[in-house]
């Protein structure tokens, strides 16, 4: 079948076999189909959709378009996380230690950060001699070890995937959930995992702007990973504000120690025992969420979770020291602070706006070899609900270069005060199995 | 506003400004959108559709995309008709003479064929010595002199038309009512037309399937002329089996002779009739549509039309007598008759079917370059609601070449027969003017 009879199929809203799934994604791939009929094929699934099988069916296409990571000589049930992204979400400098620290194998594979801040990989970085690019035999044999190692993602996984998802990029066509589920799922099959924990973020400053579709592309996700025989659990969380106070790398570290110290802020504990507890029942340790949740709270108390932090920094050649003395970290030169122009109550906080505001101060990278200032970022002092009297500081800005009028009308314009308390939101919303 | 914030935009069902329009058009005419974005932006178009303003606005920026044919040195008011295509279609040779008889003129640009047969230009081409390369001055002296002319295409109107038309037919993004009438009007208005007149096809055997989508179309492209100052009316005609009995180019001329001289099928005449009658109403000759189809009837009647047909050869350099004699067209050396197989009446005749048997025989091009055979073609001898005995001659396959057995198949697949007499189709569905 040709390529211009396969736009047609889905343009009727026909569903499309495994085989012309495959003809496509190959196509694609190897330069027989053009950008310019994919791209109108991935419009015809924005608006017409794929079927369950369908979205199977272009997983495992994307699957197998490149390599897999074959963690077979690790033992255990290996257990991988995956967040749809949020501004300030440091959660998997909490959760890689904390699942580690009840014997379930967490072998991490993560990537560099584009956009506000930089990604998990850059986060560690900061850490002074933290090294994460082991060879194979060093990643399976801390991980067998030490139940936990994390390396910046340098295989050839999902390419389908990279090269389709820069079209969609191009082409107003990212935002379909047959194709976010797809991509996602996707890596993580090829990164070898057993099961999977996603963490779907919804609200401003997240890409799903409703619960309605966040539980949609939870859904989506858990179904390809029943189809593909992964067990997966999606937990739908709030990013109606960012998460915690920091968004940044060094400072992000620093608040990661902290909840890994049990002192961290509500919104990150709650949400990082969550995810980490669902983890833990998938990789066995636990027999359910309840016992696995009360379990992972003693462990953040006793000192475990961080003494497991510590361990992890050690054994990737970083300076630990910073675990007990935070200022080790990369500070900044000038540190701005933000005052409250009126009393009242902080009502919103826009995680887009205080993402680009990091951004703007040097965290974040615009394009793929800007260089990141890893002791850039930003404090929220004060966050959705608390009262602020007129000159209250509500934030400080971290950066290394001066005049930052913009970024600190940025970081204004974020904050929405209102005479009256507002409503609080939930931290999860719901749990997909 | 990028190419992809617009693209955004028509996805979400929002319509485009002028300018924005602009932008899409000349930026792909010029290279600056790629082709990858330019099929995005049809496939949403093809779902979202465009509103009255956005389909005018198209229209006129495909229209300034090139150049436009000044015809103001012609007399009188220029009207041009538009056939939306089908089978047997041989009006324009019909036409041309007919109304050029009562002094409107017609100053006809025409295309070549591509598909099932040649387009008008091929099959007057197929009259010894007919040229259709009038320089600009003999063109407008002919039109002047004997208020006709016919010549191809050449001059460069609407190439962003032609390039997204290219486009749209490798993206599955043809049958879009808002492209489609866009590309159509965007040309009869470049070509210079004061009134245009639309033979908008319905059935089998033409694009549009439905009558709701042909009056659809139709009204699309009365409302683009309207906005843009071009009298306009489409006449909705049958196309649910192939125009009169001949289909090819040397004996479409013949059949189209017979017509001139009122002795052609009744479905031909009738349609020939009601497009020539609309066009000298707009042209200024009659008052009312009655009175034209009245006095239009008698000069097919008089021989005053087929003498303006000798007239119109003469002055382009053809042999007038093949109107006379028409076995002086170029005649091909096998002549196939396919007999029924049973009793009973032609129900239906798949108009597609015909015509790629035409193409088959080598009456029509696959490719640009291909060379037709003037010669070649098909008779329908017996049409539907006729009623046949087996052996009888149901039609006629004419070629130069031995072994059509594909031909003969597909001419016997296009023809269904039934025990009972089937209903009548109209010729004629709709006009809106």
């Amino acid at each position: 079948m040709r390529m211009v009879d396969l736009i047609q199929k889905k343009k009727r809203g026909e569903s499309l076999t495994a085989a012309e799934i495959n003809t496509i994604v190959q196509g694609y791939v190897k330069g027989g189909i053009p950008d310019y009929q994919m791209s109108a094929w991935l419009m015809a699934v924005y608006f017409k959709g794929m079927s369950k099988q369908e979205i199977a069916d272009l997983t495992s296409a994307f699957v197998d378009s490149g390599d897999r990571n074959d963690l077979s000589a690790i033992h255990g049930i290996k257990v991988d996380k995956h967040s749809s992204g949020g501004v300030g979400d440091k959660l998997s400098l909490v959760i890689i230690p904390l699942v580690a620290s009840v014997g379930v194998p967490v072998a991490k594979m993560s990537g560099r950060g584009l956009g506000h801040t930089g990604g998990t990989i850059d986060k560690l970085e900061s850490i002074e001699g933290f090294n994460t690019v082991l060879d194979r035999e060093a990643f399976i044999h801390n991980v067998n070890t030490h139940k936990m190692a994390i390396v910046s993602q340098s295989s050839n996984l999902t390419p389908a995937d990279k090269k389709i998802y820069a079209l969609r990029d191009v082409t107003a066509t990212v935002d379909s959930i047959p194709l976010i589920a797809s991509s996602i799922m996707s890596k993580k099959i090829a990164s070898g995992a057993d099961c999977i924990v996603l963490d779907v973020k919804v609200g401003s400053g997240a890409f799903m702007k409703s619960i309605a579709e966040a539980v949609d592309l939870a859904k989506t996700m858990v179904e390809i990973g029943k189809s593909l025989n992964r067990k997966t659990i999606a937990v739908v969380t709030d990013m109606s504000q960012p998460l915690g106070h920091e968004v940044g790398n060094a400072n992000e570290v620093k608040e990661a120690i902290e909840i890994l110290k049990g002192q961290g802020a509500e919104d990150e504990t709650v949400v990082a025992l969550t995810l980490a507890s669902y983890m833990t029942v998938l990789g066995g340790a636990f027999d359910d969420f309840d016992t696995a949740y009360t379990e992972l709270s003693q462990i953040l108390k006793t000192g475990r979770a961080v003494e497991k932090f510590k361990e992890l920094i050690e054994i990737q050649g970083g300076n630990s020291k910073v675990v007990d003395n935070p200022s080790l970290l990369p500070q900044s030169k000038y540190h701005t602070e933000i005052k409250a122009l009126s009393d009242g109550y902080v009502s919103a906080i826009d995680a887009e706006k205080i993402g680009i505001t990091a951004m703007l101060l040097g965290a974040g990278r615009k394009e793929k070899e800007d260089p990141i200032d890893y002791s850039a970022g930003v404090t929220m002092v004060k966050k959705v609900g608390d009262k602020v009297n007129v000159g209250d500081t509500i934030g400080i800005l971290h950066t290394n270069s001066e005049g930052h009028e913009e970024a600190v009308d940025l970081f204004n314009k974020a904050y929405v005060f209102s005479k009256i308390m507002p409503e609080s939101h939930q931290y999860i919303y719901e749990v997909i199995h």
